[in-house]
């Protein structure tokens, strides 16, 4: 074990305070909403019908909300583009009729900048999203929104994540004519994050003794949670050591089943929508092969069999569920690097802003 | 453990079988490339330039071969389209101007069958490649294409997989009118696969005794072998209960490096384009971290500290090498398997097409 305590510093109260943060956090970005209807509206002058989301880590993990979010809001085609075929591979793809949103907490990594200031020479409308809009990304991109989260000192992001889930929802919403009803959805959503808070970090904690000595784990999402289920196993495995891989409901029953045995806990994120019925059918089929369940996400109550259940306040507008549906991972992060003897705040060879590869 | 060795046939027998065929399976698609050219110029002449691919579990993972094929070849915007974004979630898309090509060996798999019908309703071009050109989803493509892969028996997909590959080149190929550059390379790399077969069988046998008590693996490929890394990581999910996770060089370092120690090998996929120095950069850093590395793709030999090589034959075309980079990774799921005493042809709760979901 590696922990390191810091003088004066519990391990963890970073993260923690950060997670604690996130519905403050949530309503400073709703001040920046003009900004984010002023942006769409230059997309939607343009008629750009292709939104380009790139970025690492969990910024890339937010993208997966966002190819939902721009989906179902103003029905664009949303992707999680591949930095490396355009910046390494030099691919000669037409650009005109593309829109980059390009997420970065810092703004510095330099890939994403490639990234940018080649799209940007190619036609296309570029769009930072960053804390830092003073940052080289920032001053690379045409279009600058400030994620107005606060300065993150974990290198576990958790605040910054949310923020970009919110921004990306806010974005999409702007673009369709809907900001008022989803920036209302968003308040509403901090407010209901910052009552349960108390009882989930009780609860987290319980739990996290339960699961002290996993060493792997499936994290199953569906449709927007998907981004959630991607955003737990990061933390998993860069806070605690988990093996965690994130799957869709689907994915699971395409092969990753065969693995499941009684060593092998399954989380899944349950929401009140059109994916339900398939996070539970894949949930029973884990349940069938042994699998310890952990039932969370606002509808985490219709998943039958689980060994553990986090609920989650149900959204008003139930996109924004994955808002909610992370915190409970974030916090099993958390919990779980306390009960292996890790300190979460500093992970075994990671720094906040990545420079190479 | 549950294998169940069926009467007068050793376990992992058709799996090993199918692996061997795949060489002659690239030969049989290649029978078929003016078909490939004729679908091919369809999409040219309708000016389509957004390729959104479909398919669960090894399809998917080839489709993710396709982004690279046709961002290189025909310069296209080729994505993963989601498919439950639209099937299960009713987005209101504009499919003008886009070129479904759904992947089913089968062409049984309900919800791809779903989104063709839906998408060729919405104006789209829509194309099949699958095992068998009669199936439903055959029918109900505007085109189809026959993979030729010949039937597949064992449940974990081999032969249809390199051949899904293939036949995403060949596609891109035909697109960017150098169908018969492609089409070379392809025969070329079959000889190639053939002569090397015997070679990689009996040495994969030897690498699995040693990594019999894995648990856990990350499999780092980037660019085009980011679907070998898929691919491998599925394989040993299935056959193996490894917790394999795929990642490219820069996800590594973006968090999962921190879950890495001595009990945590990395296989790592090395080719002679422009990723190999992320992904020497990243071996170097989960080897810095007591990760056991394995190096194999034909740049295998330039991967520093690895405790175990499995070199594949160098392909005159390097946009191919992802068809000779999986084939130690399918090796691995077979010898692994048996040195686990499962039986990789009857995978705990799979079958063969998956229905539900």
């Amino acid at each position: 074990m590696t922990a390191v305590p810091a003088i004066g510093r519990e391990p963890g109260a970073l993260l923690l305070s950060e997670i604690r943060e996130q519905p403050a956090a949530l309503e400073r970005l709703l001040g920046h909403s003009s900004e984010y209807a002023a942006v769409a509206a230059v997309a939607r002058d343009r008629r750009l019908s292709v939104v380009r989301m790139v970025g690492h880590g969990s910024s890339d993990n937010a993208a997966s909300y966002g190819v939902y979010a721009f989906g179902l809001l103003p029905g664009w085609t949303a992707l999680r583009d591949s930095i490396s075929l355009s910046v390494y591979y030099g691919a000669e793809i037409d650009l005109t009729g593309s829109c980059i949103v390009a997420l970065s907490q810092s703004g510095e990594t330099p890939d994403v900048l490639a990234y940018v200031e080649r799209a940007r020479a190619r036609g296309a409308l570029t769009i930072a999203i960053t804390n830092d809009p003073l940052s080289a990304l920032g001053t690379a991109a045409e279009l600058v929104l400030p994620l107005a989260a606060g300065e993150e000192r974990s290198i576990a992001a958790t605040k910054t994540y949310t923020a970009q889930v919110a921004a990306l929802a806010l974005l999409a919403a702007h673009a369709a004519g809907r900001g008022s009803m989803i920036g209302e959805g968003i308040r509403a959503v901090a407010a209901q994050l910052d009552e349960a808070m108390p009882g989930l970090e009780r609860r987290l904690t319980e739990i996290a003794l339960a699961l002290a000595f996993v060493g792997r784990m499936f994290v199953i999402g569906r449709g927007p949670e998907f981004a959630t289920a991607r955003e737990i196993s990061l933390k998993l495995l860069e806070t605690c050591r988990v093996a965690a891989e994130p799957l869709t409901a689907t994915d699971l029953v395409h092969g990753p089943l065969a693995a499941l045995d009684e060593m092998f806990p399954v989380w899944t994120i349950g929401s009140d929508d059109e994916s339900l019925p398939a996070v539970r059918e894949a949930a029973a089929r884990a349940h069938a092969a042994g699998a310890t369940l952990i039932a969370s996400g606002p509808a985490g109550g219709e998943i039958a069999g689980a060994a553990f259940r986090v609920p989650v306040p149900t959204p008003a507008v139930t996109l924004l569920s994955p808002l909610l549906s992370v915190v409970p991972g974030q916090l099993l992060a958390w919990a779980l690097a306390q009960a292996k003897g890790l300190d979460p705040d500093r992970p075994n060879g990671l720094s906040k802003i990545t420079h190479a590869l």
